[in-house]
Order: structure tokens, then C-alpha cells, then sequence
């Protein structure tokens, strides 16, 4: 099997690559080693960066995410029993995000590529990457027991964290910077209208609390939970108590609407970076290069990003401009390491870290009403959480 | 001996707040350990916000400082080999800082408070605060060897952290908490203009440097070292091209100046807060109640915010209103908490932890790529430098 542009992995990195690749005139391969309905059904992020959704729109696949996502023009934080409402179009001259889940991006970009003629081969597993240094690089992979191989002239890697993309660029010219936190996110997908209009991240003294929407019926909530968390530890009940306790305001006005739990698990969480992000013909994308902690909601944009650039990359150097190309492991690890700055940030800005003195929690509470009373700090906030233009 | 205020402290906390209270017709004495010609030669700080140098002018005591004080429109802050200028009226509407030597404050509100007839006992030494709960409060101190007591209606106690102010109130109600920091501020003077017209926050991958200046003549410079330095290992050859490197720009384009260096002193990093700041009839102002690391040059604005809204909460409630002397603790440990977020941020931002990751590393470098990109990111910055006017 032959195409210009070999992609593992379709999740919505890849899947939009090839579809950006598709209105350029390039072809691709998508090899997915899992089935179909797998990938349209797993849970991720939700938030759509402004500049994001523009990308989809502008590339004809955002009508059902502007037909039935949740256009928000703010956050609230809420700290100490009290509530600020960030007003995002307000402090970044009329930026925006959508709430949208990335699965539903995945379904869009899958029918898109089917309706385009595009190949998608589920159930195909890479297994491995050759030739990356020269101008014909193979993707080994097995598909029903089969053992075939694609040839391309670049491959590139958005197969996640686990993928063998990144493990297939050579050891000695990796560097890998990593941070872990010793706690993560207990989430839930609910049967009940969300209790609020807009996203509320919460910190209060019993850790943080995220309540987030899928649809005018389904809630999605999440707890800061000890890393090593049992998820059979949390009945119904005491999640509810737990995230009414998380949220509650000093002067009781606002109720958690309470339904019941349809999905529940447990995620740890992780800052990450693999530099570079590409060597000879081989590319990563989203997170076979990086992972950041969900907190700023910027795994699912920096993926978009990424594969933006890549594609814009490859369509100059199609058109005898290498240069893009050349750098785009340095211009996409830019907006990389700002995004990874802005989720630590938003992470120890809400969390509670077990191994925190009092002394560190006087400062998050001191910087959380610092970022109540300045426009600035609170600009700083919106920028990064609606996706700074350029970096 | 008998007075209304009780002072302990020849410091500029203490010997404005006696300026203030003489202003307002209230009656003090102010009692220091130390000999005048101690307190008139103590190297310090000599960053003054713009709100602070407007109560030393308002208050009668700006005069010399206007005239040999510099005006700072800005500062520089070097990272990466590159330089990033802070612009503090563009992004503040206006506010700037005044460079004047806190030493020089003292000499100035000294001489006022003799010429205003005020009592200020040098060589002083409160030994006991009594009665704080009740209404007629006492200080026991030695002068000459001889014992003395002074009766006042209230005690402030501006002495510093290692003065008997705060282990003065009841242990029981005394909160601490505090951070200490891997290393220290090697600091000189030296006889050489200063190589730059504002200040230079540097950080460098060999740790971070400062410059500063005491008038045309003489240059402050500081340079981050491991907390437990011996001054006499570091030379000044080994000063200078230590500073010479950590100062160096990646084009080359800037030479600092050497000169004999004629002070050189270790001074370690602290974060520190004791609550509450009052108790009964004692108040604790400055040093004596909190101190941070000097990165954000908070400490001396911070004794003087003190003592300018202790000193409205004396004459509010030698009006008949008890109300601010009530909320003193309250209202100052508002800015107290502000100014210790801000001083750890700027700490932690510029100077490099030996126990840090290369991941904590790459997000410095993020986080300082994003203030010289970002005007909100900036503006905070700027913000907090040049003083909150409402905290």
C-alpha cells in the first residue's frame, strides 16, 4: 500500500489531518487499531479553543459543533465560598471557546473522510516505523492478522501517549521533561441538567471540584481525588456530597442538581513533553509528544494545533517551500511549552497538593483574590484558556 | 515615662508612624536598641512603590528624596540571553517607582522627628511588653543600664523579626507560616556608575542576578547563591564574571562595568507571616510581623502600608471610631498576603532551584516568554511592582 502522508492514529489529530491534507490535494493513510465505534464513543475533553473551532469551521467541518455545541463566553472560579465570573469576550477583545465533546469532533471528521472518499483502515495496528531518515519511510502494520506495510513519503505519529511514534525516533536525540501530581481527577457523566450555564472550577479546602456540561440533559463533573483512588470507594452518594461540599457558596445560594451516574473513572495526572517533535520524515502530533494535565482543558486544542501547522507545513513543502517543514518541531513545541506552563499553573492555582504547607495555601488563596480584583490577572487567564492567536 | 503610642523600633516603620501620629497631634516615643549612627548606615531595600513615596511626600518627609531619589519608569528583566523591558506607567496608568535608599528614609524621618521635638530613645532596649489586654500597656526597657518603664495607651511594635513584639502575644493565638528558600543573595555596592539606567532582573541558567544602583556613582548588584555561601569564597574577580555571564546578552550587545567593590554580604531567603498582627492594645507593623525574599522589594513598602493604616486606625479611633484599629490585622494582611504571593512568584520565576526538573526549568522560560508577549501578563507584573493602590 502506497500514499504521500501516512498517519497512525485517529483520533481527532489525525482525522483532522487528513481531512486538512484531503483540501490541500495530498493523500493520506489513517491506520486506527481500533474499531470504529470505539473511537466515536471513548470520553475525552469537551472545550474548543476559539481560534480551534475557527479551524474546523473554516474547514467545512464545524456545522454540527456551531449546530448543537455550547458557545461560552466565560468561567466561573469559585474559592473560599465566593464565585468570579471570567468574562472571556470581554478581557480578550471578543475571544470565545465552544463546548463540544472531542468525540463528537471524531464523528464529524470520520464521515467527512468516508463522504470524501478518504481511507481510514480500523482495526490497524502499527507496528512499526522504518526508514524515517530517508525520503521513503514505511509503516509496518497488521490489520485482521495481516501483515502489510505502508509506504509514504512522511509519516506522521498521533497514536497517544502509548503509541510507537514517539519511541520510533532515535533514543539518543530524545529528551523527555515530565512532572507528575500526586492526585487526579475522578469524573462522572450524569442524566441531569447542568446546575449552572458556564463551567465553575472550583477550589476549596477539600480540593477541586470542575463542573462542566455535555448537553442540556448530561452534566459531566470531575473531584480532585488521592492518585491511587479506587474508584468502587465512591458510591453515588458520596460523590454528590463531595462535589456539593466542593462547590458550595458561603451564603447557600446556589444547589447541586443531583441525577443519576452513567459512567465514572478515575484519571491520573500528568505534565509531559517529548522534544523534538519530529526527525527526517517521521512527525508527532497531540499526545504521542506531550500530555498535559486536564485542568486549562488544552490537550484536545494543542492536538488541533499541531496538526494545523503540520498540515500547513506540508502543503509549502509540496509547493518547494522545506522550511515550515523544518521548523515545525520548534514552532509547535512554542505553543507546547506555554500550554504546558498554563495547565501547571491552573493546576496549582485549584488544586489542594496533600504535601502543600499552609503557607502555599495562603498563596493560592491570596493569588485566586488577586485574580478577582485585577483585570489583568484575569486577562492573562482568558487569553490562555481561549487560546492565545499566536505563540 | 508616659506617652499616648509606645514605639519599639527606630526603623522607617516605626519612625514614620511616629511622623504620622505627631501630624495628627498624637503623642509617641520611640525606643531603639541600636545608636542613631546604626540605624542612619543599615543597608537595605531602596525600591519605593509609587503609593509609598506619596504618603513620605504627602506626610512633609519626600523632600530630599525627590531631589536625589531616581525615578524608575520600568525594569528590565534577561532571560535566555535576550531582554524584556517592563513599561510601568503604559501598563499602570501612570505609576512608577522611586529609587531611594531605605537608609536614606531613616535619616530623613529621624532628622524630622528631632526637629518636630519628637522622642526617640537610641540605644533603648525594650526587654518587656505588658498589660497588651488591658488599657494601660507597658514597656519595660533598659537605657545605660538602667531600667525604665514606659506607659502608653497602645503599643506598636516595629522591632523587627527578631524583636520581642510578637512573642509578645499569646502563643496560643499566634498562627506562622513560613517557606525558606536553597539559596541566598550574595549582595555588593561598589564604587562604578551603574552599567544601566533602570534595574535588571536576569535570569540565567547559572542562577539569577540582579542590578541595581544607590546613585550615579555607586551600583548595587546581587547574585543568587547557595544558602550556607561564605562571602570570603567568592573574590571580586569571581563577583564580577559571575555577574558579567548571568547579565550577558546572546548578541553581545552589553558590557557591565566594574568598579572596587566596598560592601559584600550573604543575606538568606525567607517567606514569613505571623497572625494575627494585633492583639489587645499591641500592634505589630513590618518585619516584626512578616517578611519575604527582597525579589519583589516588598519589604520596606510593606512596613510602611502598615504603619500609614495603623496610623489613620489611631487617629480614627482617637476620633471616637475604634472601628480600623479593630480591622488593623484584617486589612493588613490583606496586602501582606498580596505582596507574599507576588515576592515568591517573582522568586520562583527567576532564580533557579537546585532541587527543580528540567520540566520546572522549561516552564520558567515559558512563563517568562509569555510576560514579554503578553501585556496582561506584564501588567500584572507591573502592578504589583509599583504597588496595589487598594489591596
Amino acid at each position: 500500500m502506497r500514499t504521500r502522508v501516512g498517519i497512525i492514529g485517529a483520533g481527532p489529530a489525525g482525522l483532522l489531518l487528513s481531512h486538512l491534507l484531503h483540501l490541500n490535494g495530498i493523500d493520506s493513510v489513517v491506520l486506527e487499531r481500533r474499531d470504529r465505534d470505539y473511537c466515536e464513543h471513548r470520553q475525552r475533553a469537551g472545550v474548543v479553543e476559539h481560534g480551534v473551532a475557527e479551524i474546523l469551521r473554516s474547514s467545512g467541518v464545524g456545522e454540527r459543533m456551531d449546530r448543537e455545541g455550547f458557545v461560552h463566553h466565560g468561567i466561573e472560579l469559585r474559592y473560599d465560598g465566593k464565585r468570579h465570573r471570567v468574562d472571556f469576550p470581554a478581557l480578550t477583545g471578543g475571544r470565545d471557546v465552544m463546548i463540544y465533546a472531542q468525540t463528537e469532533i471524531v464523528k464529524d471528521l470520520i464521515a467527512r473522510r468516508l463522504t470524501d472518499g478518504g481511507t481510514l483502515l480500523f482495526e490497524a495496528e502499527a507496528t512499526a516505523i522504518e526508514g524515517i531518515e530517508t525520503d521513503q519511510p514505511r509503516v509496518r502494520f497488521t490489520r485482521g492478522g495481516v501483515e502489510d506495510v505502508l509506504e509514504c513519503e512522511f509519516v506522521v505519529a498521533c497514536d497517544g501517549f502509548h503509541g510507537i511514534g514517539r519511541s520510533s525516533l532515535p533514543p539518543e536525540l530524545v529528551q523527555v521533561f515530565e512532572k507528575s501530581y500526586p492526585f487526579g481527577w475522578l469524573g462522572i457523566l450524569a442524566d441531569v441538567p447542568p446546575s449552572c450555564d458556564e463551567l465553575i472550577y472550583a477550589h476549596s479546602e477539600r480540593g477541586f471540584a470542575l463542573h462542566s456540561m455535555r448537553s442540556e440533559h448530561v452534566s459531566r463533573l470531575y473531584l480532585q481525588v488521592p492518585v491511587d483512588t479506587d474508584v468502587k470507594e465512591w458510591s453515588d452518594e458520596r460523590i454528590w456530597d463531595e462535589l456539593s461540599a466542593r462547590f458550595a457558596l458561603r451564603d447557600g445560594s446556589w444547589t447541586l442538581k443531583r441525577g443519576p451516574i452513567t459512567d465514572k473513572s478515575v484519571t491520573p495526572m500528568r505534565s509531559f513533553v517529548s522534544e523534538p517533535m519530529s526527525h527526517g520524515r517521521l512527525y508527532l502530533a497531540g499526545d504521542a509528544a506531550h500530555i498535559v494535565p486536564p485542568t486549562g482543558a488544552k490537550g484536545l486544542n494543542l492536538a488541533l494545533h499541531d496538526v494545523n501547522l503540520l498540515a500547513k507545513a506540508l502543503v509549502a513543502a509540496d509547493a518547494g517551500d522545506p522550511g515550515p517543514l523544518e521548523r515545525y518541531s520548534e514552532d509547535a513545541l512554542r505553543r507546547v511549552w506555554r500550554a504546558e506552563h498554563f495547565s501547571y499553573w491552573m493546576t496549582t492555582l485549584l488544586h489542594r497538593d496533600p504535601a502543600a504547607s499552609e503557607f502555599d495555601h495562603r498563596l493560592q488563596l491570596s493569588h485566586l483574590e488577586f485574580l478577582a480584583s485585577s483585570t489583568a490577572a484575569c486577562t492573562q487567564l482568558a487569553e490562555n484558556y481561549t487560546g492565545l492567536p499566536q505563540v
